[in-house]
């Protein structure tokens, strides 16, 4: 299955804070066909560094999609049956409007004067895509991570469009220690002199501080468990004593190398954005409580965990779980055991295809 | 009680690697007295970025000490009864010889020309330094994190001179993902164009990238839990629109200080020194195994660890305590419930107060 990612462009976007996006562009791809009904529709949601290339091979890179494992024919997002889109988000930097694009009224990229953009906003632009290709209701809002921070605020804000939403490793809103380490990620991107307060375009990007970021990242993603089996204390050709500051344990050549290697596929600003778009993240901000919040969704809920997940760990899931049974909604709940932390909604995914398969299906059956 | 730090000074010492540093310095502080028999001191071994100040007030900063809830008259480390010594470490810089030291061979600091250390290193230097005060034998060496790896290594490299062992907080090996998280604080140094190799004294040091580092550790010393009880999503005075990339949430607000306060106290080429210390700390390497490390260990062990800790997990303490166990030796563990996750050694001392002092008590009680 050969992909190519598309771009859908609007006149204007006007966001949470009230400032005004004009024009703005959402890339997005899509897979399988849309039935006759428009009943078949799935939008899935990418996760924080993600982009619009969920499954598939890509047509120009020829590599496959962040979610290829659950998406494509047969699988779980099973595109002989449904038409599933995947759309990148506003302020990313993977063919989205976001600080790395040109603002047209001073023909310079943005940088830090695009606007703080917020999981509604993301999801706003999502309904103006999703509004462009005719589709009234979509069978399902789907995604891991951020991407259940969009499927959730999607439940919310657009109830009457959304038939079913499957968050998965994700939370209502981040605890101080999930925006602590999204703070030290932006601490070393500012910290690096190449950002010079964002305007590094056509110059030397903050590459040190970006990869310094990721490696932040990366340690989250992973369970202590995962690491432990991955790397263990293996050390790089050297003996005991060889020993300096270079690399020596092979779990410090592995972040070096996803670090340095993200930098060539990331927009430092956009880093900084969306990493605070998570933060202020927060499904009972000005809605009274997160039941309250959900008191006009109509969607039913799958959600899903994992337990080596300490990054979003499983009680953020049960408290959106407990939210929604207050409310007398339909919500199925599963905590999957998986070594993977974080990842594991990315890599260990047989359970969660069972799930997922199976929950769309009987969802399906219902609207058809 | 006001105290003031010492200097003790040798000719030379060797290292683990074969390098040789000459002169060496190595800073301390004592409390209360020793007996005549000689039998009452206690060595306390501080944490990573600790230094020789344990207890009482300094005379110079007027601070009070790092454990001063656990060392003096009527506490834990009952300075009425015991002779306290508290050593700072090599490669250090608050006091004792490291990377900041002048090299007499070119007059200038040895910066990066330092030797590479191991926790084996410091506790050669300790040995030293209790020699030199006529202590043959010391009632008990203890302390919580890297203190702890050097409590370990003194048992098992010097097993006729420690009678007790009081490794808390504690690992007997780095595992992957501890690795990590000190490679991201070397990474986040290095990466700042002020560390220039190692050599900055005399210039701008590396500010900017040791607060990352430290910020990095901040997170880790702490719980999820605590961080919520202590900073929740409060923000800092501004309504839910005002955001954007100054400082939003108290947490953040936190981090940033006590990184920019690090940067006053603590040498950016020390930490890379004492954390690949750390990450090579390893009991078992070329000793077969970690039961066979503790075979000619006399000492008594008392092992404590927090149920909170996710940076120094119990399972580390318990397989201790399991190879411990193993070779017969004399030890009693105990997991002590806790919300303040690796920093519970440092600040919710109550229980473990009364375990030290009875375990401290009935070793004393044997030896007398």
């Amino acid at each position: 299955m050969i992909v190519e990612v598309n771009t859908a462009r609007f006149d204007s976007i006007t966001l949470d804070n009230g400032a005004t996006v004009a024009p703005v562009e959402v890339a997005y791809e899509t897979y399988g066909a849309l039935n006759p009904a428009r009943s078949n529709a799935i939008l899935i949601l990418h996760a924080w560094t993600g982009d619009a290339h969920a499954a598939g091979i890509s047509h120009e890179t020829a590599k496959p999609g962040w979610w290829d494992n659950m998406i494509g024919p047969g699988k779980a997002f099973d595109t002989n049956k449904y038409f599933v889109i995947c759309s990148n988000v506003l302020s990313g930097c993977n063919g989205t409007t976001g600080p790395s694009s040109v603002d047209p009224a001073t023909g310079c990229p943005y940088a830090m004067t695009f606007p703080v953009t917020t999981i509604g906003d993301m999801v706003r632009l999502q309904r103006m895509l999703i509004d462009s290709m005719g589709i009234e209701r979509l069978l399902a809002v789907a995604g891991g991570s951020m991407g259940g921070m969009q499927a959730l605020e999607w439940a919310v804000d657009y109830p009457e469009r959304v038939v079913c939403c499957l968050p998965i490793a994700t939370t209502w809103r981040h605890s101080a220690q999930q925006i602590a380490f999204n703070e030290v990620g932006r601490q070393a991107i500012m910290a690096d002199p190449d950002w010079n307060g964002g305007n590094y375009y056509g110059k030397q990007p903050p590459a040190r501080g970006l990869a310094v970021a990721r490696m932040v990242g990366h340690i989250t993603f992973m369970s202590d468990d995962s690491m432990r089996e991955k790397f263990g204390r293996r050390l790089r050709g050297k003996d005991a004593f060889g020993f300096d500051f270079e690399v020596d344990f092979e779990v410090e050549s592995y972040l070096r190398y996803r670090g340095n290697q993200f930098v060539s596929r990331f927009d430092a600003n956009s880093y900084l954005y969306t990493t605070k778009a998570m933060d202020y993240f927060d499904l009972a901000a000005g809605r009274g409580s997160l039941a309250a919040a959900f008191e006009k969704c109509t969607a039913r809920f799958l959600v899903i965990s994992f337990s080596s997940d300490w990054l979003y760990p499983s009680y953020q899931s049960r408290e959106i779980v407990s939210a929604l049974r207050g409310m007398n909604h339909d919500v199925a709940y599963v905590d999957l055991e998986s070594n993977y932390g974080h990842d594991s909604f990315l890599v260990d995914v047989a359970e969660q295809s069972q799930l997922v398969s199976g929950f769309l299906a009987s969802t399906f059956e219902k609207v058809r």
